[in-house]
Order: C-alpha cells, then sequence, then structure tokens
C-alpha cells in the first residue's frame, strides 16, 4: 500500500468541481464534488482541498500517495500551461497549484483545457478506446472539442486547438457569438442554437412555439419534435446541416478515424444523428465520406477521467 | 565514403519528376529531373530510375549508399501508406517501389502527399525551421495543405490531412469544384479561382479582362491590379476573404503557431499578404488573432527537400 499510486481527475464547472479518484490502471475508486467557489483565495482553494480530503477518506487512502492531479477547466490552456485567457470562471491557476501541491506533496498539478480532457476521457476509458487520432464535439450550452492526434490533445499554438465552435460558418450572420465573432457554428449547433433556431421557425411559420424552461433548453424542443412540431424539425435539420459542414472541414484538416459526440445534446442523438451522418456525407469529400460518428459513454463524467489521465500521462512520461 | 548516407527526394508533379541528393544532414549535393512518364510499367519505372543514376554520377555517388528514398506524389497517402485515391497522376505506387528498392538495394522508399511533402520541407529547411506546429497552405492550380503537429504531419485516418483546399466554406455555390463538391475554399483562393473571380468581376462590371495566358493564370491578373484594374482588385479581395475565413477555422482546429504560404500565386504575396492577414485578423478569434502568416522560402524545392526528409526521418527511427 505504501507505494501505491493514485491519481485525481477534477473537473471544474461553473456551478461544480467534480472529482474522481483514480489507481494507477485508470480504474476509477471514488467520485464526490463540491460548489465551485471563486478559485482565487484561500478560502476558495480550501473549499476544493476539503474535498479532496473527503474523497480520499471515503477510500481510505492518503494524501500522499497522489502522484498527480489534473484539473479540466474552461478556457484554453496552451502547452506551456501559461493560462491567458479566462472567459467563463474566476480562477488563478498558480495560486490553485501551490495549494493543492501543498495538499497532496508527491503530486504534480496538470491543466486542461474541459472539452480536451473529456476528449481523453474518451479515449482513455470511454467511445474512442483503441484510436489514436479522433475528434471530440461537446454540444451543451456552447460547443467545444478536443482534437486527439496519435494519442495526444493537440492544444496549439495558444491553447485553441479543438475551438470548434468559434468554426466561421456563416460570415452573412448579423447576430453575435457570445466571443464577439459572428456565424461561429456555436451560434446554431449548440443546445442555445437549437433553441434560437426553433424560436426562429415558429415565428417564421406563425406557430406557438413550446414551453421552454431557458435559453438553452433543447430538450423541450427535442421533445416537440417527437410530437411532431415541424419548427422544431427545421431547428434540428438547420442543426445538423451546419455541424455536418463543420465535421467536413475538420476531416479536411485532420482526418480524424472517428468523431465522438458528447455533452448533454448528445442523450437527444437518437432524433438527430442519421439526419447529422446524412449532412456531413453530403459535405465530405468522398475518401472522408464514411467516417463513422459515434456518442460518447462517459457522459458527465468524461472530464474526470481526462483530467487525471492527463496527470497519469505526465507521470509516466517523468 | 563506404558508409557515407545518402537521401533522394522526389517530387513526382504531373509534367516533371524532380529530384534531388541529400546527404544525412540534410544538405542538398544535386538536382535533376525528368518528364513525368506513366509511372505503370517498367518504361516508365527506368524512366526515373535513369534519372537517378544521373543525378548520383554527376555527384560522384553510389546507388548503394542511399539508405531512402522519399516520394512526393498528387494523391492523398495515409498512414498506412496504402494509396487509394490518384485523382492527377497515373501511378503504381508498388511497381514503382519494387524497382526504386532494385535500383538503390539499400534504400528505404517511402510515399507522401505532395504538399504535406512540401510543408516537411519547410519544416526542415525552410520558413517553419525551427516551429513545432505549424500548416502549409499551397496556393497554385489548385490549393493544397499540410498540417503539423509536433514535427509530425497529420496524414489522417485516410490520408486526407491537409487537404484544405476542399474546405467547404460557401454551401449555397452552384458551381463545382474539380472534386465535385461545390463551394470550395479551391474555387475562390486558387489561381483558377482567382481568375474565374476575374472574369465574373468584369463581366459585372462590364470592363474587358486583360490577356489571360489560361484558365489559372492569375499572375496576369496580379498584373492587372499594380495597373490600377478595379476588377483584378475585386478578384484579390474575394481571394483574400476566403483565405483568411479559411485560415481562421484551422485555427480553430489545430491553432498552428504559424501559417506557410507556398505555391505559385505566393510569388505575388507583396500585392496580397496585407490584406489577407487583415481578413485572417478579422475572422479570427482573438487569442489567434496574431498567428503570423509568412512565404514559403524553398520555391519549387520544398517537395525534394520534404521527400527526403521524410525519408530521413524514417531511417532515423528504424
Amino acid at each position: 500500500m505504501a507505494d501505491r499510486k493514485l491519481f485525481i481527475g477534477l473537473d471544474v464547472g461553473g456551478t461544480s468541481v467534480k472529482m474522481g479518484l483514480f489507481d494507477e490502471a485508470g480504474e476509477l475508486l471514488g467520485k464526490g464534488s463540491v460548489p465551485t467557489p471563486p478559485l482565487i483565495d484561500s478560502a476558495g482553494y480550501t473549499a476544493v482541498t476539503d474535498g479532496i480530503t473527503a474523497l480520499l477518506g471515503a477510500a481510505s487512502e492518503q494524501a500522499e500517495q497522489v502522484r498527480g492531479i489534473g484539473l479540466a477547466i474552461p478556457c484554453p490552456v496552451p502547452a506551456d500551461g501559461v493560462i491567458r485567457m479566462q472567459a467563463n470562471i474566476q480562477i488563478n491557476a498558480p495560486g490553485l497549484q501551490a495549494a493543492l501541491e501543498r495538499h497532496c506533496p508527491n503530486a504534480a498539478v496538470r491543466f486542461e483545457n474541459d472539452a480536451n480532457a473529456a476528449a481523453m476521457g474518451e479515449l482513455s476509458a470511454g467511445t474512442a478506446k483503441g484510436f489514436k487520432s479522433f475528434v471530440f464535439v461537446t454540444i451543451g450550452t456552447g460547443v467545444g472539442g478536443g482534437v486527439v492526434v496519435d494519442g495526444h490533445v493537440v492544444s496549439g499554438g495558444v491553447g485553441a486547438g479543438g475551438e470548434i465552435g468559434h468554426l466561421c460558418m456563416n460570415p452573412t450572420e448579423e447576430r453575435s457569438c457570445g466571443c464577439g465573432g459572428k456565424g461561429h457554428l456555436e451560434q446554431y449547433a449548440s443546445a442555445t442554437g437549437i433553441v434560437t433556431s426553433y424560436k426562429a421557425a415558429c415565428e417564421a411559420s406563425d406557430t406557438e412555439p413550446v414551453e421552454l424552461e431557458g435559453p438553452s433548453d433543447s430538450r423541450s424542443v427535442f421533445e416537440a419534435a417527437k410530437n411532431g412540431d415541424e419548427a422544431a424539425w427545421t431547428a434540428i435539420d438547420s442543426m445538423c446541416d451546419y455541424l455536418g459542414r463543420a465535421l467536413s472541414m475538420i476531416s479536411c484538416v485532420v482526418d480524424p478515424e472517428v468523431f465522438v459526440l458528447g455533452g448533454g445534446t448528445s442523450n437527444s442523438s437518437d432524433l438527430f444523428l442519421d439526419r447529422l451522418c446524412a449532412s456531413y456525407k453530403r459535405y465530405a469529400i468522398s475518401v472522408c465520406s464514411d467516417t463513422p460518428i459515434e456518442i460518447a459513454s462517459l457522459g458527465n463524467d468524461a472530464g474526470i477521467y481526462g483530467a487525471a489521465y492527463v496527470a497519469l500521462q505526465a507521470a509516466e512520461t517523468e
């Protein structure tokens, strides 16, 4: 037990920090979570380290045995690990890293972009297991991605590898994306995009939309489609058209062996996957037209699996 | 002299097979070329091996010292080396490989897509030297590309990595691309695309086009622009708009450290590079907006440098 090596994956989201404890074979030993504090001072850092203490305690393991901690965070992480942009979250990365290293003195701490971490999760233990190159696409409130080539995430020069939600698909769009650009994939293919397209289709056809629980409640739109709502199908077709063309373009850049779809919207894939595959085939060049599009298998756990895997990979190469 | 290791790069084009002889430090020892025969029978193979004999003879070197031969060919080459599509050239890859191995009995033979080979040339001895990740864009009759991540070309699952000429930029286009698709980057940003846009702009403005030497004589369009031809500037602006947006999308996928432009059209970069950079900045997400766009330095020799470098890399890892 003394030389048992453990790894922790932390998935830092807007509402909670999900935690997973893994052994060096990648087996999940325990899960936990804490509400996400502002990660900018010792009170915030302590909330996370207290969560780690509880996670280790529940599994009867010691902090000294933790050899690596990976953190999935919702912003670009360049290869040099220096985080420049913090779009959706308050985080002081060096401060948090120091607190974690104090708490687990034998652990190396690594940051990874959350979509990239989820991609690595699917590679290590999910749908992409056994592939060497694939592209992970996560469809939730926004659209994110992770590009894996030869078993490694492509972080890119400034950490923007896999930022496929911001592919400029439609340069004549007048509405703005959350990032300030216009006509980005995310505006059409995210849960929010589906809801926007649905409302527009209702207005165009002068029909009443179903009740929606918020601006990204794509689930209600998918339910409406099941019930024969024409405007809902218009929104789904628009999503499939944009996303299929985007995937065809990604094939022209890195030509993955497989695409893997994750995020909340992928739970409704029975309603759109056939249409998405048809759209992809329509736009793809002939040699790439049979690239499979599959659904992620780890769900919300992909981030903790992937973050821990990144820490484990780093420990192995040291 | 007996253990001197040599490498040959062959760039198989539509009209000629260019040849370069290199030592193991990557120094160019000699160049040659033969007209491209149909590479499907012994007469064709012999034309190439005779060229190699002449190349070695001029440098007073022996066939036995050749440890690797790289061939740049104008079709996708997957990681497994099995060539499935032969778009622009008659080539029997296994037959040619066997003939080369008989001629240079100590040489391993490798195939690489021509744009990927040119990318590796720029990486080994040209503009991209010192970078780990970059994207090479070649603009000639068509548009090709090579995506390099961590010092290696991304070939992709079926060899379509870097096929950026076929990014579907404009799904409402009615004209077809050479590949059968519609609205591909190549239709707007290649030499042929520039000429097409120029003619359309002349027609729209009811002006007489300058004399053109063929359907891809972009040089005359650039000359016309220098002389103040408004339609020529319209064509150049269209090329920069499409290409800048395409590069911005490539940044969202692999986020290269630098873009390197090659091909015949890059010789006129003094006329369009500023506009292209402005277009790229307009479409790129903020973290990527400063990615430099530079001009290739090896010109027509990039293919022989890269093909030889691919053979040298393969010999080193064996």
